[in-house]
């Protein structure tokens, strides 16, 4: 058993990139942001298209990538850290670190309407799911129009 | 309202780096296959090390962090659709493809192991986790063995 579970905590650091006792180096942070930030994207897609009227309401895949989302809403924000703003090509604005207060602001308003979301969306509720999804579109992009750049940068 | 529900689909299918009737194209799907995994990495790692008896047992952690791997394991294995073989650097074995059968159980013994791992997580019994962590790390090995290629190719 314990040969097992060396070599499963060997897989898991080098997985995610790192030695389980070091810090994460810039790039791996920068990746994992990206990494988060994508599948968050992909689970947005269907909901999007729903909210549109592209796709018919299903409440059950509403449900499913709402509470995704809002298991990793969380997780990403301890990666911009000091020193994380380059070492790989990125779309992180310097005033992240600049206007920290003002992020963290940004930050959680986008939890906050994330949980909001995943929450409602247990009712199965069409038009509450719209208005919280509305509401989350606002936070993505408030946060995305002040702290993330056009062009990717090194 | 309807203003701010089409701006978060635009953005959802933005995100995504797909427009929402379309057909993700290969980079994308091998960049949403990586993303996952790493996400997943990250979240092995500290799961990883309490194995190791390297980090203090945490059953609040472990229960968090298996829940999410548990959520995740089913999202990318679509993403490995015909032509999906190539498009951007990627570890994909091409025995995917030509073994698909072999790759599909691999696959749903990664998500055994790992829906096993979230429930007894949730126990907060560190011999279950680390029996269960063992077979997780087992799963991951066996389908990385057969399955990814040590060098990135494209």
């Amino acid at each position: 058993m314990k040969r097992i579970i060396v070599a499963a905590a060997v897989l898991a650091a080098t997985s995610a990139g790192l030695a389980t006792a070091q810090q994460p180096k810039p790039e791996d942070e920068i990746r994992y942001r990206q990494s988060v930030m994508n599948v968050v994207g992909r689970a947005m897609g269907p909901m999007g298209a729903m909210a549109q009227g592209k796709a018919p309401f299903n409440a059950a895949v509403v449900q499913k990538n709402s509470a995704l989302i809002d298991s990793l809403m969380g997780l990403h924000w301890n990666s911009f850290g000091p020193g994380t703003d380059k070492g790989a090509p990125n779309k992180a604005d310097p005033r992240i670190w600049k206007e920290a207060a003002k992020f963290k602001q940004a930050v959680e308003t986008g939890q906050k309407a994330v949980a909001t979301l995943a929450d409602v969306s247990k009712s199965g509720d069409e038009a509450k799911f719209k208005a919280a999804f509305g509401e989350v579109g606002k936070a993505c992009k408030g946060c995305h129009d002040d702290f993330r750049t056009k062009e990717f940068h090194d």
